[in-house]
């Protein structure tokens, strides 16, 4: 069983699952839904830049810069590895 | 939402699951069932004893030592639970 320590870590996890399900995210929107601190959200979501898993765009609302993340491609194929993952794990419990 | 490290990282969830469902296994047993080093899973196994989450049983067997590994009341309620919020966030990706 092959776990991705990129997805798997728990506060990157919830990240992934957040922006797989809720799409492009506000940074202050995501800090509030994942009750972080601005610094450990920001650390994560670097890591994962970095591994091609989350777009960053940046434009301005109102005048005020906006920033806001949606996963990859890459990002969603591998959450979507990693929930396959998880789910066989919770199906062998049975067997 | 709230993940527990000890049960969360990858090999020990991995421990946790195998003798969630197996019930007592030896320490060569367990080492190949999971695909992991002596060292590794001798470290990971002492942190889940540490933690009350693992009994260890040693007897002869044909007179050889055999160590055996079991989950305690403790380890199988927190692993429960580590399912219950792995499987929250599974769930919650459709909503």
């Amino acid at each position: 069983m092959d776990f991705d320590k990129l997805v798997h870590q728990p506060t990157r996890l919830q990240i992934f699952a957040y922006l797989y399900s809720h799409g492009e995210t506000s940074f202050p929107d995501l800090k509030e839904a994942l009750d972080v601190t601005e610094g450990n959200l920001a650390s994560h979501i670097g890591k994962m830049e970095d591994a091609d898993c989350v777009a960053v765009e940046k434009q301005f609302v109102d005048r005020k810069p906006q920033t806001t993340y949606e996963l990859t491609d890459l990002g969603r194929e591998k959450f979507e590895e990693h929930i396959g993952t998880l789910e066989a794990l919770i199906d062998d419990l049975d067997g």
